[in-house]
């Protein structure tokens, strides 16, 4: 019999994975809550007609398809299968697919139910989406996004709360070192448009986008190489090279963009999420205005944002933007338009576990776990243990009639706290051997001391 | 254009349905939490090596196959294409499939991490599960399930716990009258072969579990077809018509065993449970030994339930048993006995709705509305909001500059409970405009009044 294996790509979490992936969950829940988000969740199956052709050719062909139920090939063209034609063929035996973000289903919902919604609809969304890529470190096949979006408003302090709730993540988290990168794309329209490249666009997005990772020297070959003019790439660098606080670079640029009604419109926007920050009593820390910010997805229309926790080895970990056009899509004819943003769950976990971040000693599992000596002990113990559990105590007993150093070594590679230990003497006595795993102490305490220590226990942040 | 739709048998959870989803989510993963489960999460996408032949034949045509990457019919075989033989293709151009149980999955995973599991392992898992079945009420292509189980131990203390768990799971859901079934596959086998049938089990089982459904002519019909004598099936009824308490049908049961060791095996579990359950101080009300339950699943060994709630049109909402063999089917040597139990979410969904259990209000969104009157306020407003949030207090501000109507609108259809309305006098005095949207009663409050007044209500419970 072959060993059992899992695809390429995904992954088990197992309990102690799954406590921190937890614990990163819930910080976000509970700010997208706090900021008045609702939750929705959209089947892990679409059908490929919602998918495809939303997120570019190279995303089409990164689709997980799912093969028709049946006799898949009845109606499939002989021709075709004659030719081996894998890619013509995969329409007529493929009608759904797995989901590639949580963007494009969100707006289906929206178009779907557009007369039960009630706009702004600020709505969460968490779960895992699946993308037939070459897996590599930290890039799996299946893996979580976290989204919070807000249609049917162009009010900027969508933007501006954005921005409040990374912040508000992050300090859930504990984590201090980070920059959150923030442009527009209609100040990256005024640029190309001042260069003398309007109409070339997305070569010049393409090409600024890279400048992180080949540097500048890299990126004039490139936009040479696409004939961009020596001058008008003196002039975007010029731009690019803008330093100082967000302040700064908002002036340089408002005094450069004389011609650009675009770029003067992105550079408003720009102010106005700066000062409805401070109207919120922000500190304006960990915000970075950068005009080379990008971002590869076409659909974005205004503000695009990025973050990237410093000092780790690991690219963004949120992303997200304006689109104005993403109900469009689906022959929705006014234009809602929408704001939003996404954690990559994952991305963060790795960061956290690089700067070591989770608390100590994290632990979903029992708070005690009851040992017992022989049959008698062991039938006492299963009255006590629903006391405990009554009271609201993780609880549990180990189920065999074991040797004591089994039941305690349960107990420590569980990370079970407390045990409690019975035998004959504290069937009758009613006092019972309870012991805090960590410490070691030990002392003889009837059961509802116990059930207040173990409260009082819980309720102490670690 | 056409209009977006969604894939047959799938469904959106909109907030309003997502916040009684996470009700019941949450009850069940209290109570498995406090029994001492650890969460366990696995892949959506499984080898099509570790799925197939798990569920019989009908489970192996209800997987959903994701079709294989880039050029899927490069290596298919010419004279399968010719054929259009869609049964013996599949296996070429699909090698991957969507998880159709939390059961094998869960089988998979422990013979892999065989070395870092400690036994006996207690996990829960909660995730969604696919079948290309026909879509019906109350049955979904797309589902969850919530499943607990225990493997590595014999110990029936593990039977009386997941009785214990589905009634503290129905106590927190509001569901009192409802009926527990438990039965044990060597009662049935020992049924078996006392009248003669053994070797036939199977067609036995499959008969008697039609009893609900069918009545007890059909019943009989149906086995008479399958050249059971006249006699025996008599006898099978002496047995399946015996009433009364648990002890008595044990009690009717141990007397008329005397030839079947396996029955008797069964029988003294099914005693030890019932008094294991006593020693936990369980009432033994809800609990029904019902002779003629047999699950369909080839692979339970041991004691088996089955669980309704009463007076709905639900089938049954609950169910699991033991099983001896499940990591065998891996490659393992050492069989590790396994019992677990699963709910069905989508089904207790559909029996609270009909029974009208959900709780009053509930809503997950924010719990105060600021509304403004012009631009000063709005910005006066951001303040007020950083400082509700702070307080841990859901809370969001309406984002456009909007008649107030629109305004308490808003907060009315998002069940907000509590709005605070800002004009210029508001914010000169710092006195605010507090209303209950409920009572519609309104006061003058401090910004730290209300925090105190909303978190009191946060508090107290419906």
């Amino acid at each position: 019999m072959e060993k059992p294996s899992l695809p390429k790509g995904t992954r088990d979490f197992g309990p102690a994975i799954m406590i921190k992936r937890l614990f990163i969950l819930d910080a976000i829940r509970n700010v997208f809550q706090n900021y008045g988000f609702q939750p929705l969740e959209t089947p892990a199956i679409e059908n490929l007609s919602t998918l495809t052709g939303k997120y570019g050719e190279e995303g089409d062909q990164l689709l997980f398809k799912i093969l028709n139920s049946g006799d898949f090939l009845k109606d499939a063209d002989q021709k075709l299968l004659q030719e081996k034609n894998s890619k013509q063929l995969t329409s007529g035996i493929s009608e759904k697919g797995l989901r590639y973000d949580l963007t494009v289903p969100f707006a289906r919902y929206v178009v779907m139910n557009r007369n039960e919604v009630s706009f702004p609809f600020k709505r969460y969304q968490i779960q895992p989406v699946w993308r037939a890529d070459r897996p590599q470190k930290g890039r799996y096949r299946e893996f979580f996004q976290c989204d919070a979006d807000v249609v049917g408003t162009n009010a900027l302090i969508c933007e501006a709360e954005i921005i409040l709730m990374i912040k508000d993540v992050f300090k859930g988290l504990g984590i201090t070192d980070y920059t959150i990168k923030i442009n527009h794309r209609s100040i990256l329209n005024g640029v190309a448009e001042i260069i003398g490249a309007a109409g070339n666009e997305m070569s010049l997005f393409v090409a600024i986008d890279k400048l992180d990772k080949i540097g500048e020297e890299k990126v004039r070959e490139e936009l040479l190489g696409k004939n961009f003019s020596q001058q008008s790439i003196t002039t975007l660098f010029s731009f690019l090279h803008v330093k100082g606080s967000n302040k700064n670079k908002l002036g340089f640029l408002f005094s450069n963009f004389g011609e650009s009604a675009a770029g003067k419109k992105g550079l408003r926007d720009m102010e106005e999420v700066f000062e409805l920050l401070e109207s919120y009593g922000d500190n304006g820390n960990n915000i970075e205005f950068d005009i080379s910010l990008a971002r590869g997805l076409s659909y974005y229309t205004g503000c695009i944002f990025e973050v990237k926790v410093n000092n780790v080895s690991i690219g963004s970990v949120s992303g997200g933007g304006r689109y104005d056009n993403l109900t469009q899509a689906f022959g929705d004819k006014d234009n809602l338009s929408g704001v939003g943003f996404s954690f990559g769950v994952d991305r963060l976990f790795d960061a956290m576990e690089e700067l070591d971040l989770f608390p100590q000693g994290m632990t979903v599992s029992s708070n005690v776990l009851i040992c017992h000596l022989e049959e008698e002990s062991f039938r006492f113990g299963l009255g006590l243990l629903q006391k405990l559990r009554q009271a609201d105590i993780a609880a549990e007993i180990y189920p065999d009639l074991s040797k004591l150093k089994k039941q305690l070594d349960y107990a420590n590679r569980k990370m079970i706290p407390f045990t409690l230990v019975i035998g004959s003497e504290e069937v009758s006595s009613g006092q019972l051997t309870f012991k805090n795993m960590q410490t070691g102490v030990q002392e003889k305490l009837t059961i509802d001391q116990i059930i207040e220590k173990v409260k009082h226990a819980q309720l102490k942040p670690e």
